[in-house]
């Protein structure tokens, strides 16, 4: 079966206010240590498909259309062969 | 400069009704080939911590009281040398 492993991140040009609210969510709990948080999605589909190539670019075709907002968000992702 | 990737999953027992919802989306949208979608958090942290090994007990501690609820959620992490 085909894996596809998603990361949806905002763009580093983008404010990021979830994490903020987390790296001083750590720092109240006493871990002053965090310079910057980051928060994205991590996604893990399913592929009835079994070409990898063309599983590929139907996931691309998902994260344009649906799974990333292009406008503030990066994605990258890897198809991967796993057991049923 | 040192960089803790952190992916928080939701525990293979727990439901993921958002993940059936994006699947129930890209099936609307004509992608009807995903079998199975599970949404996770991916956390982006850069640490002031100097030693990796401090670092790694420092984000386990938090991933444990903060960033992932160990009841529903598992998680996994991987601190890495990063440029400044």
């Amino acid at each position: 079966m085909l894996e596809a492993q998603i990361h949806v991140t905002l763009k580093r040009s983008v404010l990021d206010p979830q994490g903020d609210t987390v790296r001083s969510g750590l720092a109240t709990l006493g871990f002053q240590g965090v310079t910057d948080c980051r928060i994205g999605k991590f996604m893990v589909l399913h592929l009835a498909e079994r070409d990898p190539v063309k599983a590929r670019a139907q996931v691309d075709e998902m994260c344009r259309k649906l799974l990333a907002n292009p406008v503030i968000e990066d994605y990258v992702f890897q198809i991967c062969e796993v057991g049923e």
